[in-house]
């Protein structure tokens, strides 16, 4: 990246800005930082927060902006900063904000959300542009949950497109996945708005509706009837967050006794070989019931 | 039509099924009937009413699919029709539907709503089918409102394509489109639930995102630059109901008090010759607050 001069896997063709620094060297990197952003696949949060821990001060605002939850623990990365680094003042950012469209000056719209407003308004302050558009919000936990939870969906929705279901199969998809990442989050503790602002239903119609979300291409290829190695294999490292996140949500789901079905339906698909057709039709020919009990249920 | 076995003007390729009569004679169609749906476009809804007025009895049970609310009166479908013919047993059906997915078989999921359970129940059962799925839903006000106001938000939407702003842009206007269709609404009476559903968000996601859809058909050529009079000049008579209801939506907006910033500047870009980069600007520029608020504000 250093001798490119950009990004060359991951956004090739957007030069990174002069002044900016590449660099392994977390202690070099961080020292006198006012904002540490953690971008690191989900994955591999705990690996590289163990590692540049030492060189991360308590001192400057860190936020995270991912969308995954840790398999096994069960954890957002809120979450596994504090269990590795300590309490530290954080900030969650989420939304909307395919990051190929925002590299090429597109307009967008996010969320910085903090329990201590002020903190989300220094990260508004530091983030905003005239293309780049930041609200703050005081649900940090919804905002971390919605981006995890409507991975799972972006997938089914990629499914859905890659049996060419429709957009009113879409539509509804979407409807009732926002419903079940809802329900999820509000049982964990969450606020039921945050998800149907921009970090919830904002991002879910992104990603679901954008050929750039590769949970969405990773679903797609399965509803062309590909197995989930093979299409895992094409992508190379740029593994999507879904594919993971699914089992930690599947898990957490079940810990919370909330029903799931297109989660539940998605697992099935990756994991356990059920067919996707077969995983529509269950999903199809679920009990009719009134649409307002469907919060609840 | 009925020489066709078809409708070839806004359903072509698809042979209407044998057995449906279709007919001129509203009395003698509607004889005996115990459904009627009612599917005129907003603008002829009264004059059709009247003239089939004498014919329709009390004793079917009537549905609205109507997407719009009439010019002048701001009145939606119910009213027009309790005015004309008198009050009668209604259901309005809504949600995401493109008709052409519909008839070739697709998955659907769409509400019907009444105040009395058993007579949305009695609609479920008339119109369910394997592929198009029922669900009741007992706001009948919330219902009939959310296909008039997304159609707004979907000539937005098309403006927002036409213009190339990107997925992230399209999805915060889905999500903030939702929030002032969702205002307003709650200001009329109607239940805030409803617009989080599939007659909401559902039928939103779709128009927004389908190029079958003629409301966001205008919206985009508008957006690459035309001028409204010639896209509808091309449309011929498939008027999308989204054009007039804004003008209606606006008074309805104005008379309650209700801030509704998309639909606004909809109607600038339709009536007043707005440039539709201008009226983006606009948008992008409003003062920027927490997201909390924006529900209320």
């Amino acid at each position: 990246m250093r001798a490119a001069g950009e990004n060359r896997r991951f956004l090739p063709g957007f030069p990174l800005p002069t002044g900016l620094e590449v660099s392994t060297d977390a202690a070099r990197v961080t020292d006198g930082a006012e904002l540490v952003v953690i971008a690191v696949p989900t994955k591999y949060v705990r690996e590289v927060l163990a590692r540049v821990g030492p060189a991360l001060g308590p001192e400057p605002v860190y936020v995270s902006v991912n969308k995954g939850i840790e398999t096994g623990s069960r954890m957002r990365t809120s979450e596994v900063l504090r269990e590795v680094v300590g309490p530290r003042r954080l900030v969650i950012l989420s939304g909307p904000c395919l990051s190929r469209e925002v590299a090429a000056g597109l307009p967008a719209t996010v969320v910085v959300a903090a329990e201590d407003a002020a903190l989300a308004e220094t990260a508004r302050k530091a983030f905003a542009t005239p293309s780049f558009r930041v609200y703050t919000n005081d649900d940090p936990l919804g905002v971390e949950l919605c981006g995890p939870l409507k991975n799972v969906i972006a997938i089914a929705a990629g499914i859905c497109d890659g049996l060419e279901l429709g957009s009113n199969a879409m539509a509804a998809l979407v409807t009732r996945g926002l419903v079940e990442m809802t329900r999820l989050g509000t049982a964990l503790g969450a606020r039921p708005q945050t998800f149907a602002g921009l970090a919830g239903l904002g991002d879910l119609v992104a990603t679901c509706t954008s050929a750039l979300s590769r949970n969405h291409r990773v679903g797609y290829e399965i509803g062309r009837g590909r197995r989930l190695a093979e299409v895992l294999e094409d992508l190379d490292r740029a593994l999507p967050e879904g594919v993971e996140t699914t089992r930690a949500v599947v898990e957490l789901a079940e810990a919370e006794g909330v029903e799931m079905p297109i989660t539940e339906e998605v697992h099935n698909v990756l994991f356990r070989d059920k067919p996707a057709p077969d995983a529509l039709a269950d999903l199809m020919s679920r009990r009719p019931r009134a649409e307002r009990s469907r919060l609840e249920a």
